[in-house]
C-alpha cells in the first residue's frame, strides 16, 4: 500500500505521437505477469538518458550506453527500447553482456534494424543469468501488440515490488505549439541518489535536438529522480530515459531559448510526479517525507545533510512510529560530514513547528506540537544552516516492519 | 536476545588496582534501574579517550574533552568519570553545558577535587534537558558504594537498549610484570564508524605515560570500536576511554618499546571483544557478520567498501532472512564510491563458498552452498579486489523486524 494510496495515476494517459508500446507475459520470473516491454520510436526521435553510477552497473546498462553513443556517432537513430523485469542481468560478467546482446539482436531482426539501434533495460534479481530465451520468446507478442495508447500497460509491465503502476501525462502549450508528454516509472527498493532500482521513461512529441536533449535529461534527473531515497541502496540498473519523438510541431534547437525553459519546466514537473510516486510506493512506506536544507553554503552540503537525515534508520523508524524523537534528526545532521558546521546557528522545523533553535531545543517547543505533525502521512523537515543561500530537497519515506518483510522475502 | 546469547560475560570480572566503582538508581528515565556510574581513579592514573565525530556532539562530550585537555595542561589528574544513562544531554545547547557542569561540580565537591577533574558522559534520548538534579541526588549513593570489585554493576549501569551487560577481564604478563585489565561497553543502536551510541571504558593497572596512552587509545579504537556498525547512525555521545591506573608495577614510557606492543595487543584483544559484544547485542540482531575486504589499494578504500556492504539495508535484510540474495552485496560494493574499481577482477566469498568470480557468478557456485552459510549465526563475507595488498574488516549484524520495533518504540 503506497502512502495516501491509491496513487493518482491518470486514468486518461495520453498517447504520444511517434511512440508505440507493446508488452508480453514471458514468464521470466513468475507466470501470468507482464514482464517484457517494447517501446518503438519514430525515425525522427531523439533519445537521451542518465544511468546508475554503480560500478557493478548491469550488462544492459553498459549496452544501452554504448548503443546511445553509437546512435550519435553513426546517425542511425534508436529504433526501440526493450525492458524486462524479473532479472536484472547484473553481476553476470561476460555472459550477461552476451545474453543482453542476444535480446537486442532478436528484437532488431523483428523490427528490421541493427542490434545497436535497440536499448536494453533489465530490473529484478542480481547475480543470476538472464533467461534470454524467455525474453526473446516474448518479443513477437510484444511487437504484434504495438500501439500508441498503451501507457498504462507499459507502467504495469515494468513493476517489480511496486504495489501500483506509476504513470502520468501532461499537455502543455509552448510557443503556440501543443506538446503532449507521457511517462512511467518504477521503484521501489534500492532507491538512492544518482538512480536506484529505478526505471523512468518519459516521451514527448516535440522535436528536440540531440545536444539539447542531452542537457535536458541531466537537468531534469538532477531535480527529480536524483532527489529521492528509500533505503540508500543505489541499484545496478537505474536508468531514466527521455524520448523526444519529433512527431509534433514544436522544435527546440537551443538550451538558450524560452521554449527550452518552458519545456524543461514541464518535463521536470511530470518527472517529479513520477519520482515522488516511487517514494510514495517505497517498500513498506507509510509516510512521505520531504527534507529541505536551506541557507547552506553550497547545494552539495545541503544535499549531504538532507541525505544523511533521509538515510538514517533511526530517523526513519521514528517517522514510522509517529514518535517525535527529533534528536535523531540532529544526530544525522551532525554526522553528515560537514566538518565546519556550527550547530549553534542551526534551526530545525517540522512543518510549521519550530523544534530546535540555535542548536538546542526551542524553549517554546511543545512535544504535543511535534506529535501532531508526526502523525501526518506527509511531513516536511526543514533545516536552516545560516551558512549561505543555497538549498536542496530530498524526498524519502519511513522504515517500517513491511520494509523488512518485503526485503527478507523478496526472492521467495 | 543477542546473537549466540548469552554473551560470554566473564563471571570473574577482575578488580583493577587503582580504580573504584560506585553506582546509583537515580530514576533519570525509569525507576529501579542503575543509571548513574562513578569511576574513581588513583592519583597516579592517566586517562585518554576518543570521542564521536558528530558535529552535534553532546554537552558532556565537549566538557570531557575540555577537562582532559585541562588535566594535561595543569597536571591536575582526572579524579573520576561520571556516566549517566536515560538522557544524552545532546542537542541541548548552552543549557546542556551548564547542566553537565553542575553534575561535575557536585561530584567534585564530594570527592574533594575541582570540577575540571571530573569527566562526564551521558547516553540516552537526545534533545531533552538533562535532569541534572536527579543525577546529583544519586551521587551520594554512588560515592558511598565505591569499591574495586564492581565491574559487573558498572556494565549494567551503562546499559540502554542493550539486552545484556558487556564486560570482560584479562590478565597478561608483560616483561615479567602482571597487568590486570577490565572493561565494559554498551551499544546498541546508533552504532557506526568513529563511535556510536557507544560507550566503552577499559582500565588497566600499568603506569602508562600520557603521550603513550594518547597514541594507544587511538590505535586501539581504530582496530576495534571504529570497526563496528549496526545501523550507520553515528551518535552524538560516543566515547571510548582508556585508563591506566598506575597502580601496578609495569611502566611504559615509549611507544617504541616491546612492552608497548605487547600491551597494545592485549588491550586491542579485550577491546575487540567488547566492541564485538555491542554488535552481537545490536538492536534486533540475529546474526553476526564479519566483512573483510582484501587486496585493496588502500585501507581507506577497503573500509569504504566494507562499510557500504555493512550499511546496506538490503544486504542486512537478506542476512536476516537467511536468503543468499548475494547480488545485493555486489551492488553495495559497486556504489561504495571507489570510482575506478574494476569489477571484472573482483571475487566474493561467503565463508568458504566462492560466490562471484571475476565480477560474475562463479560457474561452480551452487545456491545450496550459499544457503548453507546464510543459515549460520556467524558469517564471514570476504571480498578480494585485486588492487593491492591492503585490507580492512568491519563487524555488523542483520536488520530484523525487531530493529524496527525497538526503534519505533524507543521512547515509549
Amino acid at each position: 500500500m503506497a502512502v495516501n494510496s491509491p496513487l493518482p495515476v491518470a486514468a486518461d494517459l495520453k498517447p504520444v505521437a511517434g511512440i508505440e508500446i507493446g508488452f508480453a507475459q514471458a514468464g521470466i520470473k513468475k507466470p501470468n505477469r507482464k514482464d517484457v516491454l517494447v517501446m518503438k520510436l519514430a525515425p525522427t526521435a531523439t533519445v537521451a538518458g542518465v544511468f546508475t553510477l554503480n560500478r557493478f552497473c548491469a550488462a544492459p546498462v553498459q549496452i544501452a550506453k554504448a548503443h546511445l553513443a553509437a546512435a550519435k556517432e553513426t546517425g542511425k537513430p534508436v529504433v526501440a527500447l526493450l525492458v524486462n523485469t524479473g532479472n536484472a542481468n547484473a553481476g553476470t560478467g561476460e555472459l550477461g553482456l552476451s545474453l543482453a546482446n542476444e535480446t537486442c539482436a532478436a528484437l532488431a531482426s523483428q523490427l528490421g534494424c541493427e542490434p545497436s539501434q535497440i536499448l536494453p533495460f533489465s530490473t529484478g534479481v542480481i547475480l543470476e543469468p538472464l533467461p534470454a530465451a524467455k525474453v526473446i520468446a516474448g518479443l513477437p507478442q510484444a511487437v504484434a501488440g504495438l500501439q500508441a495508447d498503451n501507457w498504462f500497460n507499459a507502467a504495469e509491465a515494468i513493476m517489480t515490488t511496486d504495489t501500483q503502476p506509476k504513470a502520468g501525462s501532461r499537455t502543455v502549450t509552448i510557443g503556440g505549439h501543443t506538446v503532449t508528454m507521457s511517462g512511467i516509472s518504477k521503484g521501489a527498493g534500492m532507491i538512492k541518489p544518482n538512480m536506484a532500482t529505478m526505471l523512468g521513461y518519459l516521451a514527448l512529441d516535440a522535436k528536440v535536438a540531440q545536444p539539447v536533449l542531452d542537457v535536458l535529461v541531466k537537468q531534469v534527473a538532477d531535480q527529480t529522480f536524483n532527489c529521492i531515497t528509500i533505503d540508500g541502496d543505489t541499484s545496478t540498473n537505474d536508468s531514466f530515459m527521455l524520448i523526444a519523438t519529433g512527431a509534433g510541431s514544436l522544435e527546440i534547437t537551443s538550451v538558450e531559448s524560452p521554449e527550452y525553459r518552458e519545456l524543461a519546466a514541464a518535463v521536470t514537473e511530470l518527472s517529479l510526479f513520477l519520482a515522488q510516486a516511487i517514494v510514495r510506493d517505497g517498500e513498506g512506506a507509510t509516510k512521505f517525507i520531504t527534507i529541505t536544507v536551506e541557507d547552506a553554503a553550497s547545494v552539495a552540503e545541503a544535499r549531504k545533510i538532507a541525505y544523511s537525515i533521509g538515510h538514517s534508520p533511526l530517523v526513519k523508524t521514528a517517522f514510522f512510529a509517529s514518535d517525535p524523537n527529533l534528536g535523531r534528526i540532529l544526530a544525522a545532521i551532525g554526522y553528515a560530514g560537514v566538518d565546519d558546521l556550527d550547530v549553534s546557528k542551526l534551526n530545525l522545523y517540522l512543518d510549521d513547528v519550530w523544534v530546535a533553535k540555535n542548536g538546542g531545543r526551542n524553549p517554546d517547543y511543545q512535544e504535543a506540537d511535534g506529535q501532531r505533525v508526526m502523525q501526518q502521512s506527509e511531513i516536511l523537515v526543514r533545516v536552516k544552516l545560516a551558512r549561505g543561500d543555497q538549498a536542496a530537497t530530498v524526498y524519502t519515506c519511513d522504515l517500517s516492519h513491511d520494509y523488512v518483510s518485503i526485503n527478507a522475502d523478496y526472492r521467495s
